[in-house]
């Protein structure tokens, strides 16, 4: 690697990005699928890209210490660890990223450096046909204004949108996004195991939209079974989530017992209220959806 | 109504099917919205339609006293009490029919008469833009082989996909497709209310997996609470599908609480593999909706 990039860039002052195209980014994780979506990303545009990976040869403390950018994509599970570990490595002026997908405990780790940090968090896989239209939440916790933008704009010129926020919040907003969903989701395919339905013999029964959701379902079991635990498990609010869920199952339990419809319909009722005029939205945007994967699905043999 | 239709068409044999058109066929629930769409698509097939509804002038007696053929679409919680009530006006060679989202108990009451029976569960809403691609679920419990091959050939030529099983198969697929899929959305539904999650917030978050799963929540509660209660508590397998879900959280909930994130990817990947195949192939598919889904919010505003 060059050491060109970030001093010399810094210096001269010629551009306003103290961390622009030219710099040296390290990845950390850079060759699974995020890190190397990302690594493409900034190659792209002009970053000379190092990678630290246990399927290659640097290491992590070499990769930090020869970069201007340090980009963490490693697995949630042991993110705050890797991090940790070489924040001893870190220097003023360096830049420090992360990908995973809850931001309370990376950031905190990165900000016992003294580098600027910023939080981000794909709302997208790392095997998406494109950036354009996907969201990227950021947490710029320690960065100037300026330099913030510009590396805001890296981004939002290639399409994405970019949700700022904090850490905290960005994780609260997980517990329903990631826990609640991905956890019921979860759940959903532990019961079908269960009970040893057979998928198949299920889609015989396909209205449009249980084939969506349980499409939603295996989308989710092709996925890696590390990353949905970690996300679900390791969140802060996972353990109010779960009360909330068990309470619910709890009073349906006790209607279904006592064959109370009324109790139910009225809990039905109430949830739609709050839910408000979204209902309406929702229906006319899934309806539209809908009627493009019957299409779909009349194409793909018409099951 | 003319009564001309069921008896000139069975005795003079000129047509193979006993209840053919010109038949007249008695709406019971007409006026509701799965009542109104069969009206029209068996009005559309030349059948002479009469409606008994709590909101006009007819009733139940007076329709299956007239008719060649009876349709139930009355709502599913009170389905068998009205069937039970209308039996002793029902007579031989009649063919009772009835919409419902569960089986068992309608067929067994319609049963009690001593006409034809085909029990119908229409695996789609009232609002449907088209029949074509829509799969209609079908107990042809007591009817002639031939009859029932020309009343089902009047829905495939429509493009709608019957799937012929039992009562009791029927119901045990719903405990799969409605009640676990749709008790847990009415669930999330639920926890959404309870922690005072604003939708428009979550959105700004928004994957484009995550704006299709809260849409599908959105849609049914846009729907009939009624229908949705009773067919998620209704069901004879209802609490066996709790239990399953109650020990689900248990066991999450004390990994949760032991930090034990390899008990939890366990499950998951043990999931995974009881779906098998079906998770690549839905990967796949869902990955084409996906795709969609992201045009589609480009244009309506691209959030």
């Amino acid at each position: 690697m060059e050491d060109a990039g970030f001093t010399a860039t810094r210096e001269n002052g010629a551009v306003p990005f103290r961390w622009g195209p030219g710099s040296r980014l390290g990845v950390i994780g850079g060759l699974g699928e995020m890190g190397r979506l990302f690594g493409r990303f900034f190659g792209g545009h002009g970053y000379k890209i190092a990678v630290a990976d246990p399927k290659n040869g640097l290491s992590g403390r070499e990769v930090v210490e020869e970069s201007d950018m340090v980009l963490f994509a490693v697995p949630l599970h042991r993110t705050e660890a890797i991090i940790r570990e070489l924040v001893p490595c870190m220097r003023p002026g360096q830049l420090l990223m992360d990908l995973t997908s809850l931001k309370t405990g990376p950031v905190r780790e990165m900000l016992q450096s003294p580098a600027f940090v910023v939080g981000l968090h794909p709302m997208f896989g790392g095997r998406v046909s494109t950036f354009s239209g996907q969201t990227l939440a950021a947490c710029p916790v320690r960065i100037g204004r300026e330099d913030w933008a510009s590396l805001r704009a890296l981004f939002t010129q290639s399409g994405i949108r970019v949700k700022e926020t904090t850490p905290e919040a960005h994780d609260r907003m997980m517990s329903i996004i990631q826990v609640l969903f991905h956890m019921t989701t979860m759940l959903k395919g532990r019961v079908l195991r269960e009970i040893g339905v057979d998928i198949a013999e299920t889609m015989e029964y396909t209205s449009p939209s249980y084939r969506l959701e349980i499409n939603l379902l295996g989308r989710m079991f092709a996925q890696s079974a590390e990353l949905y635990s970690a996300i679900t498990q390791m969140n802060p609010y996972t353990g109010e989530i779960l009360d909330h869920l068990r309470k619910g199952l709890d009073d349906y339990g006790q209607w279904v017992a006592a064959g109370d419809l009324q109790s139910f319909a009225g809990d039905f009722d109430r949830s739609a209220e709050h839910l408000g005029e979204f209902c309406a939205s929702a229906y006319q945007e899934s309806s539209n959806i809908l009627d493009y994967t019957v299409d779909l699905f009349r194409g793909n043999g018409g099951r």
